[in-house]
């Protein structure tokens, strides 16, 4: 019976970080991992697959060239499914390499197989074969989220899919509805539309993308209808059907019907929590399968930590990375401070956005005394070189001590750009700063001065 | 006769922050320009027509989706001449409206015509169909540079070009020749090899780039060749004739011969001050025609500023228009701060090369002791993503109190990657700070993280 300081349970972002930090402090550490590849919901279903999608449809669209080329330019005319999935697999391929490498250079035991507990310290690993216990001093749970699938729904993974199955479309259909305006409802939209598909999205809410700030957001539904996406907001499916041409039928609350080629779910997405025989440790979850964790991201169980989209919000790759790391970290006994409060968040939507920093909303119900400073994306000579237009940076600042708030982005690279906001907030950055940098020239980061400039015009 | 606070001659990148920045404190500025259109070298034949034509050659010919799709998705196969000026004259066209727009909406009179001096406070400006003369408290020159041609050498701007003419090529050649392999000579060198023309690059320095890090500069060497790329490093030209069959043969002093279908020469520039009539106000420039300057771009002659290329070193538009600044605030009697020491670089080359900090060479003269952190774009998996493969990002930090002290960049962004460093290096930020920030995955920024993380091994 093997003995380990730390056994995780799942290889996606979080349980990686967790096993390469436990290991790097010189600790016997296996992951354990019940698909036939390492890497998790992020780089088989999620995150990397979907950025990858993105990108090849960017390309092969040529959407960012088109205030330069017109349509005439792109790369194909007619995207073929095997052209996106061709590029996705190459990648993921490779990425699983590459995490597979990671955790074996650092010695870390890749052990295949379902894990549950037993007891506390004790997992049961079972696979098709058979089935073994390990021991571990210490647990960290890894497994992740999958798709919440509604009741009611018949998913066939092919006209009626989640976004676990959009992969698996055999075509590109001539439409799609979106049910679920939330990140990845959004990305997905966007994704489809850039190459053509008539693409609708619904949402229950009035706007679905509350974290974010409004004016970006305004601003992202209006290039999103300009780009000739439906928006149906406050809107309920009640039913969806197959029609007899093998289409797809949705009927919502308010009496409206559409018929689309096919239809994607993205309704949330619930913790992977279920096999572990939880119970038999005495931990609970809340309604949606989730675990709850202290700042160090322990569970209600002593020695069992749990990090990653199980734990809940942000569910972001990003942040779950770190949440493994410095889980392991304070599991193996080593001094580690909490995590930062104020993080980046990246939407991989066309056009991006990103955000560091409270929102307008936020501040004013705080009663900060803010001022803004705008940067157009369509007045910097970067954006008209690469032939794209659209796209705004802002900046929240107090007005008093002229000290950055907050850095909401929409466009290209909006993703990358946050992060010299992220910083000069961290730093305690004055927009005198901004004022008074040189950037690069021709740059996107010049946005940054030229939002400061606008917001000592309105000092 | 026309009387104004600051005239400025030249309305290239400096000649335009200044006037705007003298504008907004409600001043009277006039810029005098001697070209059909406002914007100067940068706008029609440098920066701007440059970056753009590496960001058409970098589309339309797939290179950075190279490792995902190989060559069989290069958007056009026969990429003509055509492709490139359409998008390069449309930017220009889009430019020089938006320039003019800023200085417009800003109140500047914009004066056709070439400027010279009467005296310090008189400036005769002549057009073809006449002069006059407008008196000025005070005047900033930011008349820029003009490619430097050695003698003997029969420009022709068909075969036998300098930067300036490079872009009134008529066809695509299949081979080219530069002479010069300071930033111009190695940008055009990568942009018309990624398009496929063979290159052949020639300096008389063992390493032209003598500014840049050692190993980003070797790292850029050896890409250089790979992509074919043929680099005759230590070697001078002795002649250059054209041959019989319309091609150019050039001989080099150690006797080697050379011919290809054109050759470009990026021999250094001289500063545009010959027609200012320096000498009427007792001023004086050195052999290269620049004129020296203190820390607030004065020259000698009271109350005459001189900003941008004419006063050498960086000669980059992004340092150009701050110094445009600064000098307009201070002619003006603006309390202003002179520019930091701390400046980034960027080199558009294929792939980018980019900089803020001493480089290692010049940290190990100053016995600053040093270590380094190192990530691999390769292994990042936004590269993986977008298809890419080539680049690095060093840090270079002092390991007694792990301060960041540089940052050198090769590949993709590299130009904009930049300024996160720069932001940190400005703030004092150490390593620690990297290693426990939070970036968007996947994105690029995430290589100082794992630079960072590299680093904390190595101490």
């Amino acid at each position: 019976m093997s003995q380990y300081d730390l056994v995780i349970i799942g290889s996606g972002p979080a349980g990686q970080k967790a096993a390469i930090a436990a290991s790097k402090v010189g600790k016997k550490v296996a992951v354990v991992e019940r698909s036939f590849s390492v890497g998790g919901a992020c780089l088989h279903h999620g995150t990397i697959p979907s950025k990858t999608l993105r990108e090849a449809v960017s390309y092969l669209s040529g959407v960012r060239q088109r205030e330069l080329y017109g349509a005439s330019y792109r790369v194909k005319d007619n995207i073929t499914i095997q052209d996106l999935t061709f590029r996705t697999q190459r990648v993921i391929e490779r990425e699983v390499n590459v995490v597979r490498d990671q955790l074996v250079r650092n010695y870390v035991d890749i052990i295949s197989g379902s894990g549950c507990f037993v007891e506390p310290h004790k997992i049961l690993i079972t696979t098709d074969t058979g089935s073994r216990i390990v021991n571990a001093d210490k647990v960290i749970l890894a497994v992740g989220t999958k798709p919440a699938r509604p009741p009611g729904i018949e998913f066939d993974d092919r006209k009626i899919v989640d976004s676990d199955g959009l992969l698996k479309l055999a075509e590109i259909p001539r439409s799609m509805t979106f049910v679920g305006g939330g990140i990845i409802g959004v990305e997905y939209a966007t994704i489809f539309r850039t190459i053509g598909v008539r693409v609708t999205l619904i949402d229950g809410r009035q706007r679905p993308l509350d974290f974010i700030d409004d004016e970006i957001e305004d601003n992202f539904y209006f290039h999103m209808r300009d780009e000739g996406i439906t928006l149906r907001f406050g809107e309920n499916v009640s039913t969806v059907n197959q029609t007899e041409d093998g289409r797809v039928r949705i009927c919502m609350e308010s009496g409206k019907q559409l018929t689309s080629d096919s239809l994607m779910f993205a309704a949330g997405r619930e913790g992977a929590s279920k096999e572990l025989n939880l119970e038999s440790i005495g931990m609970e979850t809340d309604q949606r399968g989730r675990i709850k964790v202290d700042e160090f991201y322990r569970t209600s169980v002593e020695d069992v930590y749990a990090v990653g989209d199980i734990i809940g919000f942000p569910s972001l790759a990003s942040t779950s990375m770190e949440q493994g790391r410095i889980a392991a970290m304070h599991a193996m006994g080593v001094d580690v401070p909490p995590m930062s409060p104020r993080l980046p968040y990246g939407v991989y939507t066309i056009p991006e956005i990103a955000m560091v920093g409270p929102t307008e909303e936020e501040l004013t119900k705080e009663a900060v005394p803010y001022e803004i400073g705008i940067a157009r994306f369509r007045e910097l000579s970067r954006v008209q070189i690469s032939g794209g237009h659209v796209g705004l940076l802002k900046l929240l600042f107090n007005r008093e001590d002229r000290k950055l708030l907050a850095v909401h982005i929409l466009g290209e690279q909006a993703t990358e750009l946050v992060h010299i906001g992220q910083v000069l907030i961290d730093h305690g950055a004055t927009i005198d700063y901004l004022r008074d940098a040189v950037f690069n020239y021709p740059t996107l980061s010049a946005a940054y001065k030229i939002a400061a400039l606008d917001g000592f015009n309105k000092l």
